[in-house]
């Protein structure tokens, strides 16, 4: 059997899911996959240069985009812009195009705000790609394509026969987006949201999902629950009252689990807050799936690198 | 045809272009440019260590050398000092001494003193390379070299033929001065400055030089104009009186531009402050070498770092 | 001759020299030696992923493990955790896992508290190396390591016809106490220490060696003196009243150093305060150790990651 083909598409730059056609999404999966089962290719990126630039700071990300780019034999920089005392009011365009010039086919980039990583992609020379690591609350799409991986790996490829619950903060949420672009376009039988009204987004952002503010009712008989962080946030702009309230009626424990299908799985993109989103036993315990999601992330990352990069 | 060599100068460090033979400049321009042809080396440096030590902070700087010893296959370690918390009171020269006691053999270094980096340069052990990366207002010997490749490219070799202005903070520029090094050493037909009384050097500094506080009439007829960075402290030293009046009286637009013969470049060593020393209109405008240049750092730097730590 | 094995021993983590068997010590030197002698193994560790994930910053011993890491073919990464603003709350457990499950296997961890590394040694899969980089005043193994290399190399193999005397502040100090435990498993003929009754730790982990306040009569005939860096913040926590009284009285000048036997070594772990634990004219005299020590500092480390991370 041939291993499955790094996609050939048209993808320049990975900005977000949403809109990928299916058939994109699966073949970047099946690539992914490759690479979950070990096979590396140190010659795939040879003598192309890699930069993660970073605006707002994530070691945890950098780091997965770093190892991912490695194994592909990639030359990798790091560029911490929010750290730096060198930016000296530099524009992020002229950053970009700076770097660029300097010999870098590939940048990483993680903004706070929306949109940003696409404006900078407008800016980008013929042969620049530039992958979105997250920006403002609209997209994570590494985060998505990894999520799917290790949903598909856990429940199979028939997503039509899956129910999927969201719960917690969807609104500030990028992960959640991507992840809910990504299960839409993968036709998922059921998505469920679940979270405080505070929490929740627009309707727009919500079409096709079954909203609920209920999580015992909410995780009646789903398939896999994936918990969102709390920013701590949260609390100081008094959209949260409480850290023990948010546990109380949105944490996930051992006892409500129980409510979802026997051999449900439970997500969470970490960082966890443990003892909030998230008990110590449910995290630690068989159906979580949260390391198997940081395994995949590298996977999911060389796939998504090693389409965009490849020289031919 | 055989590629250039690599000069087998007596080079020990690149600490400054004050005073080298024209023939040794020549030779570094010949390397330089046999790089920015697009030939790597990864074995060139293979096995051999070189660290960037700055004192003075400089990301863009950092990552041009970075780029430039990891296509030569080098491995490449980064020490901010300027951010770390570990220096714990140890001089400058122990800290040299310590890493390459650890085996690094070349070292990048950045440091906010004139002087400093010769001085380091001679606690150096043999074996060990230094080059300057920017010290104070004195030597930034690199970026000579780059903006005379640059040049070179764009309006051949001969330089007796030219006409070059250098434009603005000239009395706090190391990059000022590197060039007007370079300038006079590959014997520039015409040299001139021009900038504010309170922004210029002293005399000894500008021997050779046209010196004009007039831009207009400065740039009639020059075949390239260098401007330079306008660092926000000199309003905070008194030294400008505001941003805009700069501007008026001494950045570069489209209509001043004019003045220029019609092929004339446009040099910045970058960041740019856009609206300030150029427009945007210039900046990015046909004129431009701005990122030609950058690209050029990255090979002028290959060819120096190749020059002072081959073993043979 | 067949170069010395990379020791095939059960070790596991490398979170203490204490208790560890004489010959396990001894191998672990053979091949540091190997590596000291200049041989590098580009191969050894290709494909193999290690992360310094420093809780407490030191760039010095970063980039030392950096060094030796590179030398044998691995990928780095670095983890300043300590300056990181994306931890976000998360635990140093789930730190661990989650850069673990990334896929990197070998991680060298310093931490401010006493046990620390042990600790995350408790949670690390099944397949990961830890290297205690530093915890508290606990331990720092490879600093003995090289520091018994350093001494070997200089004395010969003989350490019961040794006399080494240790100088400073024992009581807060992890190298110290590696040390201390080599020295003890190595057989050394006859142990001293030296300090302010301030800065001397308890009656256990001085057994077996000769403790003395005053340094001239401590002196007297080593063949060794082991000086330690004298924290700052001992003057604030008023264990010692001035640097120039303990300059005075603990400090290691070119007078008192005729005391010792002639060919006595003097070494220290740096970073050296100048003046105070020693003057110049030693820390730079024939007998000064301190750049071997740095030297050998990563031999002593990819003998280290070496035999935890070698996949057979």
């Amino acid at each position: 059997m041939t291993p499955p083909a790094v996609p050939s598409s048209p993808l320049r730059h990975l900005l977000t899911l949403e809109g990928m056609p299916r058939e994109q999404l699966l073949a970047l999966l099946d690539r992914a996959q490759h690479h979950a089962d070990g096979h590396d290719d140190r010659q795939a990126l040879a003598g192309t240069a890699v930069c993660t630039l970073f605006f707002e700071p994530s070691t945890r990300t950098r780091l997965s985009f770093q190892l991912a780019a490695q194994r592909l034999g990639a030359d990798v920089l790091n560029f911490d812009v929010s750290t730096s005392s060198t930016r000296k009011g530099e524009t992020a365009r002229d950053t970009l195009r700076t770097i660029e010039a300097m010999g870098v086919r590939g940048f990483v980039i993680r903004h706070q705000d929306d949109g940003a990583v696409a404006a900078l992609a407008d800016a980008a020379a013929p042969g620049t790609a530039l992958v979105n690591a997250g920006d403002g609350r609209s997209a994570h799409p590494t985060q998505g394509l990894l999520d799917m991986l290790t949903l598909r790996q856990a429940k199979g490829g028939d997503f039509s026969r899956l129910k999927v619950l969201i719960v917690g903060d969807v609104r500030h949420s990028r992960v959640a987006r991507s992840d809910l672009h990504a299960l839409q376009a993968l036709g998922t039988g059921g998505i469920r949201v679940c979270g405080p009204r505070s929490l929740l987004p627009d309707d727009a952002t919500l079409a096709g999902c079954t909203v609920s503010h209920d999580l015992d009712a909410a995780l009646d008989g789903v398939d896999a629950v994936m918990m969102l962080r709390l920013q701590r946030e949260r609390m100081d702009e008094g959209l949260v009252t409480s850290l023990d309230e948010y546990h109380r009626d949105y944490g996930l424990d051992a006892a409500r689990l129980k409510r979802a299908a026997p051999d449900a799985v439970v997500m969470h993109p970490g960082p966890i807050n443990r003892g909030i989103e998230i008990t110590d036993e449910v995290a630690d315990g068989p159906q979580s799936l949260v390391l198997q999601q940081v395994r995949n992330g590298v996977a999911a990352r060389m796939a998504v690198l090693e389409t965009l990069l490849r020289g031919d």
